[in-house]
């Protein structure tokens, strides 16, 4: 296992690995969603990737390169939810144990999917106790392997091939997207997406989308640092509360993005509900963040060939019911 | 335009005429579902479908053959609503003037399309009023083409353009289908896909799936004539709520249908929460029929690879609420 990051080749290889295992996901187009905006926006829908976000690619990815020794032993992992059932779901594949560290206030859903899956999990109070500490003693009291979410080189270059995917979807319609916009956690996804379109369409802009106040990669790109965001706030983008960029996925975005957006909790309820109506996907809180950017006109598109990332939809029915309540015509 | 049924040409034409126009939705498949029945079923999601259902298909195949005389007077259809955004669609991308007759107790998103896309929407109830009289009445008026929801050759053909894709699909993924269930109200989505399906793969067995109350497709191929329901029966699939099978669809099925499955509300709620949790996919309850029937497990799949078609995504927040909640683990 190489530990610098990864490029274009490390990506499609990671893409013949996930080839019949991930979903080719479509790139949707909307008439509707065109029309509003006034641009072609290229919809990658990964809340119908297995496990419900794109997160499968990376976590297959990096457990399919395990040695016997290290399948036997099992893997350990920490996750707000959505790495939490990819790993679930890659382990069982591949007949790896797997136990996960999850808050326990995760969405219910995310909790009983990946034990569902077959996973062990281990809950833990996100305010009180640190789950890189837990996930640690676990890894040397049982040899376990860790599988990171997003700052290791062979996550990343899977999270990549959606990016690989959305081009090569993207130039079968005889398009070239000139903006991507995706959502930003802890940047496995910016990083891997925006290392496959850089090296494809060098003039591409690509932002990060992040929820108010967990703006840590527009901070960071703004002072051109990796710089944590204060404490404190709250939103209910649930996969996106990572406090700063990883190391690794941050010597990439730096690089490669043009910038950060945020969106607010409305903004994003109701992009779910544009979502619900117009484009009959169901897409959680974080994996929206990007369509809310566009449909508040958060960047000048007009005209553009623009890609988003829906990049996940594992959103519990009482939240869902809300947001779809709250914005009837969106 | 010819009054006899289409064979496999006119639906590989009718396949021509959408091409870069109908989305080509893909064949999804989903782990748990298959898991849960023991079999490989193929999910043709067609709320993904502009418009959010299949209608899209054969409407713009039979509206792209009118001539200009027929364009410049305009087309008038009656349709519960995804017939009539299908048109009012098809209509506004070909520049012809469209009128639809819509029932008053429509699911309020079906008529604020069908508006949205630029059609003019006259309501009748459906208690008390007959359909087929008023938009009768108009084309006597106004000479307005009258566009039929499915007895008609060149809408089943378009329909069936949706039997092509699967069958395509599936064949790329090294599948064959062995069994079809599909939604049935006048028969047309049935009767295009049988017809491709038959003519590809002779053996295989279709069915249509009806709402308790309305089987009036299940009675008829029991009784070997057209059979219309007894009045006085509701159901929450306001899509399949047809007395009886239409004169064209009957020719057609008769021959193609192996029988016909009915489904009750709860199960189809029922349907509509997994679809949500697990597929990530909003489905309106008479496009969640098939989904139903398999669930249910109505008839024996075992081992067996099963297409399935959700034929539509047109519904209510507030039923849609209702559905999830009353289903919270699917």
């Amino acid at each position: 296992m190489h530990n610098s990051n990864p490029n274009l080749e490390a990506i499609r290889m990671a893409s013949d690995r996930l080839a019949g295992v991930a979903v080719e996901t479509p790139l949707l187009r909307n008439p509707i969603l065109d029309e509003r905006v006034n641009a072609n926006i290229l919809i990658k829908p990964e809340c119908l990737q297995r496990v419900g976000a794109f997160k499968f690619r990376g976590a297959y990815n990096r457990l399919a390169l395990l040695d016997d020794t290290e399948k036997q032993r099992g893997v350990v992992a920490y996750s707000s939810g959505n790495h939490a059932q990819g790993v679930a779901y890659a382990a069982k594949l591949l007949g790896i144990p797997a136990t996960i560290v999850m808050p326990s206030n995760a969405p219910q859903i995310k909790l009983e999917r990946t034990r569902a899956y077959g996973a062990v999990v281990k809950l833990y109070d996100r305010e009180t106790e640190s789950r890189e500490e837990i996930a640690q003693q676990w890894v040397e009291s049982t040899g376990a392997v860790l599988i990171k979410p997003f700052d290791d080189p062979e996550i990343i270059a899977g999270q990549g091939t959606c990016g690989l995917e959305m081009i090569t979807q993207a130039n079968a319609q005889s398009l070239s997207m000139q903006t991507l916009l995706l959502p930003c956690g802890g940047g496995g996804l910016a990083a891997g997406v925006s290392t496959a379109a850089k090296a494809l369409i060098p003039e591409i802009d690509i932002y990060g989308v992040e929820p108010v106040g967990f703006d840590d990669h527009g901070q960071s790109l703004r002072l051109g640092r990796r710089q944590a965001i204060q404490e404190g706030c709250q939103s209910i983008c649930d996969a996106l509360l990572i406090p700063q960029p990883g190391e690794l996925t941050w010597e990439i975005n730096r690089r490669t993005l043009a910038g950060g957006i945020t969106v607010s909790d409305t903004e994003v309820a109701h992009a779910i509900s544009f979502a619900y109506q117009h484009l009959k996907l169901v897409v959680e809180p974080g994996g929206a963040v990007a369509l809310a950017a566009v449909l508040y006109n958060k960047i000048d598109l007009q005209g553009k060939n623009v890609g988003i990332i829906l990049s996940g939809g594992n959103i519990d029915p009482q939240l869902f019911s809300e947001c779809l309540l709250q914005w009837p015509n969106p």
